[in-house]
C-alpha cells in the first residue's frame, strides 16, 4: 500500500526518479538532512538555540552536540515561551507495528532530556489505529499488543510519571475522540490527498486518521483549559502531519505545534530498511544480548577488503554503519569518538576489533535497558493517560 | 452542504428535475414509496410477515395494520432466525440535531413493540459527532446536549432497561471505535462517494462516520460473541448505510443486516419540512400542549375553501395532514378512523371541528409523554451503553 503514496508525495520525495524517500510511511535511500530543511520549509538548528536548550538542561545532549537533532520550526518561539514564564508541553509517539529498535529510541531519549529541563508534560500517542488501517498483515489485536510492548520502552528511557501521558489511540479514545472530531471538521479530504498522497481506493479510517496525529498537538490545552505551547521532538518523516496541523491550529484557537527534528540511525546492514522485516538491519530492544552482538558483528563498515589493505588505506568512518552507531549512541564521550575516528582512518583499528568493542557496549546497554522495561511492567499504569 | 451531496446520489433520488429527494440527509418532495421500493431494492411487506410479527406480539401494531412500515429487506429471514431459536436483536438511532417530534417517534414506538414481542436488545445509536460535523451551526455541545434530550424520548416511548443499550458516537466511543475501524478498513473513499455523494470537499471527519453507522449492524454481536441477526427498523432514508453494510458484513465474519422501512409522518404544513428550521411544520414532544394545539390549528387540511363548499364538495381526507396524523398515530380504533374519513368526505365534519379533535388528543398525548420523559432523567443511567 506504501508505492502509490509515496508516488503521490512530491513534497517529500528527493523526486520520483531519486533515491531519497522521507514521508511518514517509507524512508529510504540516501539521506540529504540540507534538501529536506528546503523541501519542508523548516530552519537549521542553530549553535544559539542548543545553548538556549543546554542551559536549562545543565549541560549540551549529545544528539545536540552532534546534530543528530538538525532542523526545528519555532523552537525559538517554544523556548520564548518557557522563558515568559508560559506553560509549555512536548508531544511525540510511535506506530506500534512490531518491537522498537534502537533508531526508535533517539528522540525518546531526547524527550526525557527536555522533559527534565523544561519540567514538562509528555504526551505521547500510540497509534495502533492507523497501523491496523494500513497494514494488511496486522490485526487490531496485534498492533494494540505492540502498543503495550513498545510503552515499556518509553518507559525504560527514564521519561518521568506524571509528567508521561503514554496512550493507545484505540485505547484510550474516550480521551481524544472530541478533539479529532473537532480537527476533523477542518480537514477536508482535498488536504488530505494533497499532503499524504491518499487516493480515493484508501480506507476510510486511514484517510480519518490524521486528525487524531494533529489532535495531539493541542491535546494538552485541551485537557488543561488554557493555551500550551507544543513541541514535537520526532525523526523528520512525520513532518507532513505538522504542516497541515499549523494551517489549522489558529482557527482552533491553539498555538501551532512546533517541531525539532531529528536524523535517522542507519541501518546495521548496506542499504537495508531498519524494520521487522530486515530484522538484521537493526537492533531491536527485545533482541538477546548475544544476538545483538552478532548483528553488529555481521554490519556493514566503511573497512577495506583486507586488513592489509585497511591497515594501508585506513577505514571510512563516513560510510561505515558501526561507526554511525558510536556516533549515535554508544560513544557519548567527543575524545574517544575522535579517537576511534582517528585510528580507523589511519588503518590502526580493524573492523573487527572495533565491531566487537561496539558489540560489547551493545549488551551492556541492552542487559541494562532490558532489566528496566521489564521493571516497566509493574509501573505500566502510573504512565498511561488517565 | 446537503445540496450537492443530494445531486450526486441518484440511487435515491426520484431523478434530479423531479421533486422527490429521500437520502440521510433530505427528505422532501412528494414521497412515492412504491419507486423508493423499486429504486431501493427493498420488498414490499406482505401480509403474511405482518402476521407472523402479529403472532409473536399477540396483536398486530396500528403500524403494520396500515403499513406505516411498508417495506423490508430479509424481514422474513430474520423471522426465521427467531423461529429456530437463534438470537435476533435490533438497531436504530436518532442524529441528535435538536428536540424529538412525533415523526421521529414512529419508529420507535415500534422498536418497543418489537423489542417485546422477541424480548430482543435495542441498539439505539445517537450521531452526536455525525451531526456536528455535517453541520456548521451545531457545536459539538450542542448535539451532545441533544443526545442525553432526545434519549429521554426514547425512554417515554417505553422500551425495557436492561434491553435497551442508548449510545452516543461521542460518549461511549470506547465501546465502538476498535469495532468501528474494522469496519472501517473495508470501505475506500471511493464507496462512500459512490453511496452518499460525498466529494473531496468533505471533511474527514464525515467521510469516516458512515463506519460507525455501519458497526451497529455488528455490535450485539461482537459484544456477544455471536452470531446474532440485526434488525434495523427506520425510515427509508437511512437505507443508502445498510446497502452499503450488507456488502462487507460476510466479510467480516457477521450476518448481513435486515430492515424493515416506515413512511414519514407528513409535516402539519403544506410542503413544510419536519424539521427545527420549520417549527410549525412538527409538533416537538418538548412543546407545550398548549403550543401543539396552536399548530394543529394552523395545519394545512384537505377542506375546501368555506363551510358552505365543505358541506356541498366534501373533504379530501387523502391530502389532509390532519387526516394524517389520525392515521400514523392518533386513532388507532379503525373504525373510529373510517367514521372519521366518511364524515370528511361527505362534508358532514368540517376541518374546525376535525382539528379540534386532534388538538385535544394530541395534548393528552403530550401530557402522559412529558409526565414519562420527566420520569426518564432519573432512569437515564439504566439505559445507556455499559
Amino acid at each position: 500500500m506504501q508505492s502509490p503514496r509515496r508516488e503521490a508525495l512530491d513534497l517529500s520525495t528527493e523526486n520520483k526518479n531519486g533515491n531519497m524517500v522521507v514521508t511518514p510511511w517509507e524512508v529510504s535511500g540516501e539521506i540529504d538532512y540540507n534538501k529536506l530543511i528546503e523541501r519542508f520549509g523548516t530552519q537549521p538548528l542553530t549553535q544559539e538555540l542548543k545553548e538556549r536548550i543546554a542551559k536549562k538542561a545543565g549541560f549540551m545532549h549529545v544528539q545536540l552536540r552532534r546534530d543528530v537533532f538538525f532542523s526545528h520550526r519555532d523552537l525559538d518561539w517554544w523556548l520564548n515561551q518557557y522563558d515568559a514564564g508560559r506553560p509549555v508541553g512536548l508531544y511525540t509517539g510511535r506506530g506500534p507495528s512490531g518491537h522498537v529498535h534502537l533508531g526508535h529510541l533517539l528522540p525518546w531519549f531526547f524527550c526525557k532530556y527536555l522533559q527534565e529541563a523544561f519540567d514538562a508534560h509528555l504526551y505521547f500517542q500510540m497509534t495502533d489505529d492507523e497501523k491496523f488501517l494500513l497494514r494488511d498483515d496486522l490485526t487490531l489485536d496485534q498492533t494494540i499488543g505492540y502498543t503495550y510492548d513498545n510503552a515499556l520502552d518509553v518507559i525504560a528511557c527514564g521519561v518521568k510519571p506524571g509528567l508521561t501521558h503514554i496512550f493507545s489511540d484505540t485505547e484510550h479514545i474516550q480521551h481524544i475522540y472530541k478533539l479529532g472530531l473537532q480537527v476533523s471538521k477542518r480537514i477536508t479530504f482535498s488536504t488530505v490527498k494533497a499532503v499524504f498522497g491518499f487516493t480515493d481506493s484508501d480506507n476510510i479510517g486511514l484517510t480519518w486518521y490524521p486528525a487524531l496525529q494533529a489532535m495531539t498537538c493541542f491535546l494538552q490545552s485541551y485537557r488543561e483549559g488554557r493555551n500550551v505551547a507544543c513541541l514535537i521532538p520526532a525523526a523528520i518523516d512525520q513532518d507532513n502531519y505538522w504542516r497541515m496541523t499549523r494551517d489549522i491550529a489558529e482557527k482552533m484557537g491553539y498555538y501551532k505545534p512546533t517541531q525539532i527534528h531529528n536524523k535517522f540511525l542507519p541501518p546495521l546492514t548496506q542499504g537495508g530498511k531498519m524494520s521487522a522485516s530486515q530484522p538484521d538491519a537493526a537492533i531491536f530492544t527485545t533482541d538477546t544480548p548475544e544476538l545483538a552482538a552478532k548483528k553488529v558483528m555481521g554490519a556493514f563498515t566503511g573497512g577495506r577488503e583486507t586488513v592489509k589493505l585497511q591497515n594501508e588505506l585506513g577505514g571510512r568512518p563516513e560510510i561505515c554503519n558501526i561507526y554511525a552507531y558510536y556516533f549515535y549512541l554508544f560513544e557519548e564521550d567527543d575524545a574517544k569518538l575522535a579517537e576511534i575516528e582517528k585510528q580507523c582512518r589511519s588503518g590502526a583499528l580493524v573492523c573487527g576489533d572495533c565491531k566487537a568493542r561496539l558489540a560489547k557496549m551493545v549488551k551492556v546497554f541492552l542487559v541494562d535497558f532490558q532489566e528496566k522495561r521489564e521493571k516497566a511492567k509493574a509501573r505500566l499504569d502510573d504512565y498511561l493517560l488517565k
